[in-house]
């Protein structure tokens, strides 16, 4: 059936994916994605036919997904995390447009910021908000307004792409931003290869975050005014009157 | 083993929870959760001994849980959702500094959010602010600061307990707070009973959200000055160069 499902495959550890995209990525035909995620997911489903395309060629990999369901395959486009934060979900309906005849279906998965803050601990139980740190694709006046507002409403806040090789100073500009309105004793907590081999946390305090490197692998938590640090974990109340 | 693995069993179906989380579920001896949750995985797990508390005992069920993993029991604690994002995954670390020699395990799943967003389309592509309506255990001025932050720095926002017999007229208020900042045409979207039987989804504009009566059932999405309605489908750009 000519049909593509955009499939959010979780972290990286296999187990981390729904039984639904498993179910999904065993009965389709083609598994279409970038290079490294499909490396992720290879071993698990040997028989499929993959496809890839190497990053910052989104609209490309969107095209071929169509393409080959127009030849009347079922065809998965996977997404590390969820295929609906930061992933292909958006522009797959976008360029959807032009091929009414193929229906998109999106699946749902685990996202950096659940799946990381299930490492650290309980970082995210009270409203939170998602900042990506990158400007490739968002001026950076609008990033710094978001960790301003953010941080001023006394959000925990979760950072996305918080570092590469051109941006090795942005995690600090941002703590720098959130230290106007969060204290410097604030409960952080870093995330690095979720669920992959090599996972690494550290909870640490807002001070000690902006004067950290982390890197691309890198998932970023700041607590709120009552995030609080619990043997090594990094836990947000929600306000249950627990006496 | 004396264990707690404190589980998100996702949005609903069987087929969101993670691969981990059934196989949790399939090797514990004991599933501890509120009633209404453990009905939807009742069935899937036959074998296992369960018990159960009502709403707001919260603190009770934890200590359940503590004090049968005591007894030697490998014990699975389940929220819906993501047991990190409102759930129990906090409360019970909290509670758990009484148990030291007990470890807890939080497993990740898919929450409402980013189960809600793939049944609207994709609003949830860049970065966003989740907010509770629900005042029992957050002042209502802190939850209004919070709306007219994320509104003026254009997060899309995505709203649970959006409702309640008590707060019929939250959503209205809420969504009068953000019409300072976000256009009345903004495209938003509603998903109720995400994953279950009965799913229901809407977009609609924000003026049009305003005057809509929602259930307590209802996840609410309100999109950034990007978002579009693209055939019936909610869509927030990423921003890549779509040309």
């Amino acid at each position: 059936m000519n049909k593509i499902y955009v499939v959010g495959i979780g972290p990286g550890e296999y187990e981390q994916m729904t039984i639904k995209a498993a179910n999904i990525l065993k009965s389709c035909d083609v598994i279409v994605g970038y290079t490294v995620y499909v490396d992720l997911v290879k071993e698990h489903f040997s028989d499929k036919e993959f496809l890839t395309t190497p990053m910052r060629k989104e609209t490309q990999r969107c095209e071929l997904a169509f393409e080959e369901a127009r030849k009347g395959k079922t065809v998965a486009m996977i997404c590390s995390g969820d295929a609906g934060v930061y992933g292909m979900a958006g522009l797959m309906l976008e360029i959807g447009v032009n091929y009414p005849e193929i229906p998109v279906e999106v699946i749902p998965g685990v996202t950096a910021a659940t799946g990381g803050a299930a490492v650290l601990g309980a970082p995210l139980i009270h409203d939170f908000a998602l900042i990506s740190l990158s400007d490739l694709l968002t001026p950076w006046e609008k990033i710094e307004k978001r960790l301003l507002a953010a941080s001023e409403a006394d959000f925990v806040v979760c950072l996305y792409n918080p570092s590469s090789k051109k941006r090795h100073d942005y995690l600090k500009r941002a703590c720098d931003l959130m230290l106007r309105y969060k204290r410097p004793e604030t409960v952080c907590g870093t995330v690095r290869s979720i669920g992959r081999e090599g996972q690494e946390m550290e909870v640490l305090t807002l001070a000690e975050l902006a004067e950290k490197e982390v890197d691309m692998f890198t998932t970023v938590f700041i607590g709120n005014s009552q995030t609080k640090n619990i043997d090594g974990k990094m836990v947000t109340p929600r306000g249950y009157r627990y006496e």
